[in-house]
């Protein structure tokens, strides 16, 4: 492993850094030790400080997508300190506080790019982890302790926000930010949210803070107290059937952050004339909708994935500026695996970190 | 019937006026007389001039939505001349060229009613046939020579277009004309149409006219030369596989204008980043959708039902300035049945309209 800190502009030889990693499909994790490439003209070298657990990390190191890059490091939530710039970087120096999220390239050149949506650059975008870098190698994402990334797709994580609750906001925070600030949620505005995990209290959080009236629809009251403090304004159990007569016609925007089959018609019927129902979050079964459901009223239903890099700044420093981080429990890297089984039984308040200083 | 043709701001006794209804669910529509309530003070009396064939007329007509109301005097594609003014109406007067599209009232309170979306009145709006008036009455619709219609409900046809292509704007025209212009047809925008009938025929020429690169969907290309001439830049057969390899992320909005059921995900697969498939047809059984294949663009699946009166008016106002109106198909009262056969086989370039002055 690298013990560099000093800033140099020379490229520097493949290093081998501390990581955990799950050797083959749904095996645990384990530690391990990866290459990363040297500092290229335009990377930045980060020491990892720490990087948050998703979703979809656990579906990923358990190959729910198929064709899973064995050994895997997952990890698209990673907030460190920049050690060693390129000798073409611009935007960053050593000691910079940074945060790599869901990815690390992208083709630069498409319309999407173009765009700014590199999340759907149809050259080819670069995953941070479970991808195959433009250099022909596997990437290897944050449980790791240092990670090499072009700066083009390196943020900064603004001085209010502490490391350790920014880590969840690269994934976690751009995903919901993205939609909200698309779909109009704002002062006046009623935005409900359905799920309160590790996205759906990110979502209460920012509609909050962007000045909306936000409701939790969760399947019980469990989380309720959690929820208000959170930002919420009203709490409601979609267990409850009269909680789809109360809230009728409610709301201008629902962000659906769950992963199990909703009944579309009774959340869309939730909706006010012209309202949009956003899923970032989807089972993998198809759904079964009645698209009257949608032409009575004028509705929408729409999907969102993460967001792009000049919007995941954007988001940061709104975070910032609202004091906005994410809810956490930080682990150390001998309890990933354990982090995982938690994860899948949704018994986390509301994001696991890996400090990643446990990783050596 | 009444002959009168001269303004009066009495209010008169009920009238009867020729009209062809349906007189049961399913049974051939027939002359008949009907009833029309008195001018009212803020009521115009129309002459009804032509009054077109919707698909929904037969639909209705017989009995396809239930709760018929019999007998039925369908129509909601109403342009005609006013011959009567109530002693309050301002926006009107005698000789008028005016239209009536689906509603002919709403409760004028509620947040829709004032936001212009009438069509979408929760308070309870009042359709042009097939529904009960705010007097307890039944509405009689277009298939008539005269109706009665409150002027907040009644649109004027600019003088620049025919009122026979001109009727059925009323309904194809903004069906059509909402969606594309909420979803922004424009200029550099591509927009694709699915089907080529009453209402698709008229996308093309709104969308065109929007400045729009317009692209028409159809099983086949049986009626591409139409197509052409309505002004669409290309056509394509949706029965050819290689339409969707070769059209994969190319529209800003698709509006499908067809009520058969459609494999959503290929045709989603159609838009860009970001796009919009609009439906403002829709097939009566559920769809089956994979929502990652919304996720996956940050695609949108929508409906859209009409428009309001306010944007009815904007839509006649931009069709007459653009030369628009519908292709029709001019037949005699004594046509109507035979007319219905022939929508049901598709069989009509682009709509049916009937010459009121062949009803009585």
């Amino acid at each position: 492993m690298s013990t560099s800190t000093n800033a140099t502009t020379r490229t520097t030889p493949n290093t081998h850094v501390a990581a955990w990693a799950a050797p083959s499909a749904k095996a645990p994790l384990e530690r391990t030790t990866i290459p990363r490439r040297p500092v290229g003209a335009t990377d930045v070298r980060i020491e990892i400080k720490y990087a948050g657990i998703c979703h979809s990390d656990i579906h990923q190191a358990q190959d729910g997508w198929g064709e899973g890059i064995y050994p895997m490091v997952p990890g698209h939530e990673i907030a460190g300190v920049v050690t060693e710039v390129g000798p073409a970087v611009t935007k960053f120096a050593v000691g910079d506080r940074v945060g790599v999220g869901c990815l690390v390239d992208s083709c630069r050149e498409c319309d999407n790019c173009k765009a700014g949506l590199e999340q759907h650059c149809t050259g080819g975008n670069v995953g941070t982890y479970n991808a195959i870098g433009k250099d022909g190698e596997p990437t290897y994402g944050g449980y790791s302790t240092h990670v090499v990334v072009d700066e083009a797709f390196t943020v900064r994580i603004p001085d209010g926000l502490s490391l350790d609750v920014a880590a969840p906001l690269l994934c976690a925070g751009i995903t919901t930010y993205s939609p909200l600030k698309h779909w109009g949620a704002a002062p006046g505005k009623k935005v409900a949210v359905i799920g309160l995990g590790g996205l759906g209290h990110m979502a209460v959080k920012i509609a909050h803070a962007m000045g909306a009236e936000v409701t939790v629809l969760s399947q019980s009251l469990r989380k309720k107290d959690d929820g208000l403090k959170l930002g919420a304004d009203h709490y409601y159990a979609t267990s409850d059937p009269k909680t789809f007569e109360e809230l009728a016609g409610s709301f201008d925007v629902i962000v659906s952050t769950v992963s199990a089959p909703l009944d579309f018609g009774a959340y869309l019927g939730l909706l006010r004339t012209g309202g949009a129902l956003v899923n970032v979050g989807a089972p993998e079964e198809p759904v079964s909708l009645n698209l009257f459901s949608l032409i009575g009223g004028n509705k929408t239903l729409a999907g969102s994935m993460i967001g792009g890099i000049a919007e995941t700044q954007e988001m940061l420093d709104f975070c910032a500026e609202h004091g906005l981080g994410s809810e956490i429990e930080l682990i150390r890297a001998d309890q990933i695996n354990e982090a995982y089984e938690r994860v899948l039984a949704s018994d986390v308040r509301y994001r696991f970190v890996i400090d990643a200083a446990t990783i050596n």
